[in-house]
């Protein structure tokens, strides 16, 4: 790790739009440290910056970016020879979702490296490349409106204070609605129903996200009736649903149990599979560095 | 009831700002149905509108409305005699907001009333007037922005369908960082912790909420580390602590339990008074009709 510390943020009298000659430039000013590596963070920690490499040029669009995690690359080439792992930056990354802390992105523009401002880590999915077979971390990225900046407080020494972030927003729709008719707010899951005064709570959870990089569709057959508890593990990929079975597989807890369903509700069992695939982290695969 | 069916949502043929002579012809616009109550509902449903009845005209403030429930008055006059109980209306009011049901807001205005648009019921809670001691019902409501309508989908068969209402968000902040580092993310009613992959989740619960109405502080004395669902019981007044002696009472499961605590966690159980008279829903009071 480098020796100049870590910083999240804003970082003062580094403006938006301000340029680096070189990615040493960038460390010295503590925008980014490392010299090489896309991900800047601390072991056990969130990420602080990224640098978009240019690589995959068309996951930028601006205010919202598809970044991919590091590693899985043949030594010196950019040729993939295994999946990524959810170890080191791409670990980091995943804290910045679930502790709602955003990111630094700088972009590579005309030979220069230039502060484009804070990004909010709103989405993590695993996605196989049809090319060569290999996992990828994808992270959705979206840009911190400039009317709210986000500045870390008494970064010396709680560097990952955090304000104001929306972490989670649970939505209610017509098709979330009925789920919960048919379930009667029980979770299909662990089978609770919350007691909360005058009606009883449940979320539904869609199964194959919705939004444009999943794809997921607003349907029936794409959503669980969870309580918030089990929603949280199968969002962020601790749990998923094996579709030959129904079984609940990934967590101690709930490990084998069967989901529940009634008649009228049809699944469409693809989204499993996608959920597996995409969301979905293999205990193997949590090593934590 | 009245005979006209209950309609959610925006009517057909009846723009904001529609105006109507009195409440004869607001009822046969099916607009708001009752001639004298200022909420309508079904049994066992949401509200589908309000009229604001200008009795509270510091409560009005356009965009954002304190609205007050119904009931407690002694006959034919506006003087309060009892507390406001949790039923009919008042009732339906809070599945609006538990299931993100916006209400159509009808205010008296020169004379004639005056359709002005939906809006959503973002937050509930008791409050004890200091001139005469009884409890109020009171609900936070906000106007939809105009640029994304709600529409209720194939009202005649499914009245309560929903259109992309934010139910509920979650957000960090520094303090609620701190109050998860110091319980390492274990929920302080139920003792779980949610292993999802790289980090553990948890929320932290504001005791008296933030927010202009009930002025609570995000301070470290006024948060709690909770599981999500025990936190949505917590803030939908399903349970509360008992400062006294910390245990949690109002809902079978937990009922009785101490709340966890470390030394390094100062509350502020000041907060816990708040929480049990403004937001607790005491069981003898949840009788749903």
């Amino acid at each position: 790790m480098p020796s100049v510390p870590i910083q999240y943020g804003e970082l003062p009298n580094v403006p938006v739009g301000a340029t680096f000659a070189n990615r040493r430039a960038l460390h010295a000013a503590g925008v980014h440290r490392p010299l090489q590596a896309g991900i800047d963070f601390a072991p056990g920690q969130a990420a602080a910056s990224v640098v978009l490499s240019g690589v995959y040029p068309d996951d930028d669009h601006g205010d919202a970016v598809d970044y991919t995690g590091q590693g899985g690359l043949e030594p010196g080439t950019s040729r993939a020879i295994a999946d990524q792992k959810l170890v080191l930056g791409n670990a980091a990354l995943i804290r910045n979702r679930n502790w709602g802390v955003p990111v630094r992105v700088i972009r590579k523009v005309g030979g220069v490296f230039r502060y484009d401002g804070l990004y909010s880590v709103d989405e993590f999915r695993r996605e196989r490349y049809a090319s060569d077979g290999f996992l990828r971390c994808r992270y959705g990225l979206s840009a911190l409106t400039r009317s709210a900046p986000w500045v870390a407080r008494d970064q010396a020494t709680e560097p990952l204070r955090v304000e104001q972030t929306v972490l989670r927003i649970v939505r209610d729709t017509a098709v979330t609605r009925e789920v919960k008719r048919l379930y009667e707010f029980t979770c299909q899951m662990c089978r609770i129903v919350l007691p909360t005064p005058v009606a009883p709570y449940a979320e539904a959870a869609h199964i194959k996200p919705l939004g444009g990089r999943h794809h997921g569709r607003d349907a029936l057959d794409n959503v669980l009736c969870l309580c918030p508890n089990d929603h949280v593990l199968f969002d962020w990929g601790a749990i998923t649903v094996l579709p030959e079975s129904l079984t609940i597989t990934g967590e101690a807890v709930l490990e084998g149990r069967q989901l529940l369903t009634v008649p009228a509700h049809h699944i469409d069992l693809m989204n499993f599979d996608y959920h597996r695939e995409a969301i979905f982290v293999p205990i193997v695969d949590r090593v934590d560095r």
